[in-house]
C-alpha cells in the first residue's frame, strides 16, 4: 500500500524532504501559502529526480503522486509522515502544529525541521505533545542522509522507533540525540566555525572564497568520509587518541579563537574520549584506518577531478602542467609507429574483489585512449563545442593478464582505419614489457546536434589521414578482427 | 637537473612532505633523531606510494632518491626546499633554525609546518628572518592539497612567490595568508569545532562517533567540495547570501554554543561577505551552484559506495534492502528465459563531454550483470573469500544507441556457454523497449590463489549447469559471435 506524507512549508528544505519521500514511493501532499510554491517545488525535484535515482544501484520504487493542497487539513489526511519546515519563529510552529492536531491521525509522526529549538519547545503548548520531534536534516535533503531525531520523555519510545524505522527506508540515517540542547549537534559546530568565519571576514584576514578554500582543500575532504575524532585517531599514528589529545590538547589553552570558554582536559574527560573512539574504531588499526582513509580520498578526489571542482579542478591542472603524452600530431615522436596515447599508474579506485584492475576500468584506460589519439588528430573541446565528435559503435577487449593498483600502465594506439566518418582503433596496454589487454574499436564521427553520423571537418580530416597513412605499413595487429571465444 | 629538499623532522607531517616532494621527482634529506625514523618514513612513503602516484592522470616524474642524514647541515646541503616538523615548541623550532642557518644556502627557503605560531615569532630570533616562512600542510600531505603559506614583512617577496611556485609544482594549493594570526585559517576551524566537540562529550550529548557521524553523513559532505560560504549561497536559494544572512544571521545572537563573542552583523560586515561571495561564486546563477553541488555529491557519494565506507555504506545498505533483483538461482522467475541482472537509473558522473552514458560505464553495468549473474549461479561473497571466482578473459560490446543519466537501464543475461571453467555469457542492455547495447563476454574460472584457471566447485556448477541447459534452447542473439567492423 502507497504511504502518505504531508508537508508543511515547501521550501529549500521542505521541497528536499518532499522529493525524497516522492521518489521513494511516497504519495506527498504539499501545503505552502507562497503563491510560487509549485514552481519551487517543480526547481527541488527536478534536481532530486536528475540526482537522487542515479546514486542508487537498484532501482527504486515508482514515484508516489504529489498534490498541491489548500488547507493543512486536506495535507495531513491520512498522512503518517508530517514534516513542519516552516520559519523558524517557536511561535509560529506552535500555531501550526494545533492546526494540524485537530486534523491528523493521532498515530501520526509529526517531525520538525527546525535547526535550533529544543523539541520540549515545540511540544509546550501542543494538545498531543508524544506526536512532535524534531526530525533534522541537512541540504540537499534529497542526497544526504544525515537527519537529527530528538524527542523528550514526554514522546512515546515506540514512535521515536518507527520514525527512525521510516527515514531508515527512504534511505536516510536516523541519528539519536541522546539529549535536547539548543541547534542539536550538528549545527552548534557550523554556528562555532560561522562565528569565527566571520571574525576572520571582520579582521580582514581571508575572504569568503579563501575560507571556502581552506577547507575544501584539506579538512573538509577529510570529514566527508570519516569526521573529527576518527580523523584526529589516525593522525595520533601508531600511539592513536590518547596521543593525539596529549599533543593537541595544550593549544586549547592558547589564545588562539577569540571563543574561549574551554572545558578542562581532565584524565577524566582525556579517558572518556579515548574510551569512546576505541569503541567506535577499534576494529581497525591505525594503518588500517589510514588505508581506509586513503582510499576514500583517491576516491573523492578522483570524483571531483571527473567533475573538474574544487580539489579535483587542482589535480587536472597539475596533471596538464605534468604530462608528457602528445597533445597534437607535430608532438608525435614518429608516426611511423602506434602512438602513446596513456602512460599512468592504476589508481586505488580502479582495483576489485578480485585484487586486480576491474574490468570496466580497462575500457576507462582505453576509452582515455581514444579521446587522446582523438585530440592528436585535431578532435580537440573546441572541435567538440563546435558540434563534431565521434562516437563509440563497438569494442571489442582482450584481457590477457591482470594488474594492480599502483602499477605503471602504457597504452600505445594503432590506426587501422581512419577515412571518411570511420575511425578504428587498436590499443595495446602494457605493463613495461607485459601485455596486459588489446582494446579494438570502431568509431563514427558524428554531428552533435542531430546525433547522425556525419563527415569529419578538414581540421580532424586531415591529421587523421596522416596517422592512418603512416600506419598502413603496420602489420595487423595480433587478435584485430577476432570475435570473442575464437582463437 | 634534479632538485633536492630537506625535512627536519619526520612524523607524520614531515614523512608526508618528504614522501610528496619525492614522489614528484625531487631528491630528498630527511633528518630526525628519532632511533624508528627509518622505519617511520618507510611506512608514510608506502602508503604515499599506493595512493598519491594514480590520483593522476599521467605519469609522475621518476621517483627522486632519499637519503637519512645524520646532522641537519648534511641535510641541508644543497637544499633549495628546506621544511621543519619539529614539534611545537617555539625555543625548540627558532633553535632549529639557528642551526639550519648556519649551513644552508641563503637562497633556499625554509618552511615550516607549524599549525600555531605565526611567522613573525618564527623569525623573531633568526640570522636571516626573511629566509623563513609558514608553510603549514594538512594530513596526508601527500593527498590534501592545501598549503597556508603566511609571511611576514620581513619576507622578500620574490621567495614568497618562489615558495608558492615550488609548492604548485608538486601539485599542491599554496593558500597565501594576507596577515599572520595565530593558528593562521584552517586550524581556527577546526579548534572552534574541537572546543564545541570536547562541551558535547563532557556534557553527555554525545558520544564521538556520534560526532563523526553528524559531520561525515551531512554538513562534511558538502564542505568537501564547497566549502562554507559557496555551500549557504546555495542554501540561500534563488536570494543567494544576503538572504541567507538575513536568515541564519539572527541566530548568531542565540545562546547555542558556549562560545560566545559574537561580531556584530552589520550592513557593512553584511555588504563584505555577500560582495566576497558575489566575486567568488557570482558567474554561476544558483540554479548552475545547486546542479555543480548536486553533481559532486553523487561523485563523492558514488565514490564512498565503492569504497563501502561512511555514507556510501548508507547507501549500500538501502539498496540492499529496496533491491528487486534475484540474488540466488532460486528467485529468479522464469530460468527458460535471459535473467534480469540489473535495473537502474545512469548515474549523473556516468555521463561525459559527449552528454550521454560514457562507453566505459556500458562495461560497468555490464560488468555488474556479469557479477549479479555469478551471484545467482552461487558464486557469492563466501565462495570468493574461499578462493574462486571468474575473470573476464573477453569481452566485445556493440553501441546501438544513446542514454542520458537518470534514465532508467535495465540488463538481461543469457547464458550460452556454462560448462568446465567457462562462462560465455551475452548481455542486452534496454531502456524500455529500445536496445541500447550488447555485451558478449567471456569468463573462465580460476583459483584466486594461483590465479590460474581451475575447475568451479560444484556450488556453482550445479546451478550454472541449470541455467545454461535452460538457455540452450533460446536462439543465439543477434550479434553473438561477430566482431569489430564485420556486420
Amino acid at each position: 500500500m502507497t504511504k502518505t506524507a504531508a508537508f508543511i512549508g515547501g521550501g529549500v528544505i521542505g521541497g528536499g524532504w518532499a522529493a525524497r519521500f516522492l521518489l521513494m514511493g511516497w504519495d506527498v501532499r504539499l501545503f505552502d501559502p507562497d503563491p510560487e510554491a509549485e514552481r519551487k517545488m517543480g526547481e527541488v525535484l527536478a534536481n532530486a529526480r536528475r540526482s537522487l535515482p542515479g546514486l542508487s544501484d537498484t532501482d527504486l520504487p515508482a514515484e508516489g503522486s504529489l498534490t498541491l493542497c489548500e488547507t493543512m487539513s486536506e495535507a495531513v489526511d491520512g498522512a503518517t509522515w508530517i514534516q513542519e519546515s516552516v520559519p523558524e519563529r517557536l511561535e509560529l510552529k506552535q500555531k501550526v502544529y494545533q492546526t494540524l492536531q485537530e486534523h491528523c491521525d493521532e498515530s501520526a509522526i509529526i517531525g520538525s525541521s527546525t535547526s535550533g529549538f529544543k523539541p520540549s519547545e515545540l511540544q509546550s503548548t501542543a494538545s498531543r505533545p508524544e506526536q512532535i520531534i524534531v526530525t533534522h536534516p541537512f541540504n540537499p535533503v534529497y542526497l544526504l542522509p544525515l537527519v537529527e531525531v530528538v524527542g523528550t520523555g514526554a514522546n512515546d519510545p515506540e514512535r521515536l522507533d518507527r520514525a527512525s524505522e521510516i527515514l531508515t527506508s527512504i534511505g536516510m540515517y536516523p541519528l539519536r540525540v541522546r539529549a535536547e540542547i539548543d541547534a542539536h549537534i550538528a549545527d552548534r559546530f557550523l554556528e562555532a566555525v560561522w562565528r569565527e568565519a566571520l571574525w576572520l571576514i571582520k579582521d580582514g584576514i581571508a575572504t569568503t572564497e579563501e575560507i571556502d578554500d581552506a577547507i575544501r582543500y584539506g579538512f573538509g575532504l577529510r570529514w566527508a568520509q570519516m569526521g573529527l575524532f576518527e580523523t584526529y585517531r589516525v593522525a595520533g599514528g601508531e600511539a592513536g587518541m590518547r596521543h593525539f589529545i596529549s599533543q593537541f590538547g595544550p593549544a586549547l589553552s592558547w589564545p588562539w579563537t577569540k571563543l574561549m570558554d574551554v572545558p578542562e582536559l581532565t584524565e577524566e574527560l582525556t579517558d572518556m574520549i579515548a574510551d569512546q573512539s576505541d569503541a567506535q574504531s577499534g576494529q581497525y588499526s591505525i594503518r588500517e584506518l589510514e588505508r581506509a582513509r586513503d582510499n576514500n580520498l583517491v576516491s573523492i578526489l578522483r570524483g571531483l577531478k571527473a567533475q573538474d571542482w574544487g580539489a579535483g579542478k587542482i589535480l587536472n591542472a597539475q596533471d596538464k602542467r605534468v604530462s608528457r603524452i602528445a597533445e597534437t600530431l607535430d608532438e608525435v615522436e614518429d608516426v611511423s609507429q602506434p602512438i602513446k596515447t596513456i602512460e599512468r599508474a592504476v589508481p586505488l579506485d580502479w582495483t576489485d574483489y578480485n585484487g586486480h584492475m576491474n574490468e570496466a576500468r580497462y575500457l576507462q584506460a582505453f576509452g582515455d585512449a581514444t579521446d587522446r589519439f582523438m585530440l592528436i588528430v585535431g578532435c580537440d573541446a573546441e572541435y567538440i563545442q563546435n558540434g563534431g565528435s565521434y562516437f563509440t559503435v563497438e569494442t571489442h577487449i582482450r584481457h590477457l593478464d591482470e594488474v594492480h593498483a599502483g602499477q605503471t600502465i602504457r597504452v600505445d594506439t594503432q590506426c587501422i582505419v581512419g577515412a571518411g566518418k570511420k575511425m578504428h582503433v587498436f590499443h595495446r596496454m602494457w605493463q613495461g614489457e607485459r601485455l596486459l589487454a588489446t582494446g579494438e574499436h570502431m568509431l563514427i564521427h558524428v554531428s552533435l546536434e542531430t546525433r547522425r553520423p556525419s563527415e569529419p571537418g578538414p581540421q580532424v580530416a586531415g591529421p587523421l589521414t596522416t596517422v592512418a597513412k603512416a600506419h598502413s605499413a603496420l602489420p595487423l595487429p595480433d587478435g584485430a578482427g577476432s570475435s570473442v571465444g575464437v582463437k
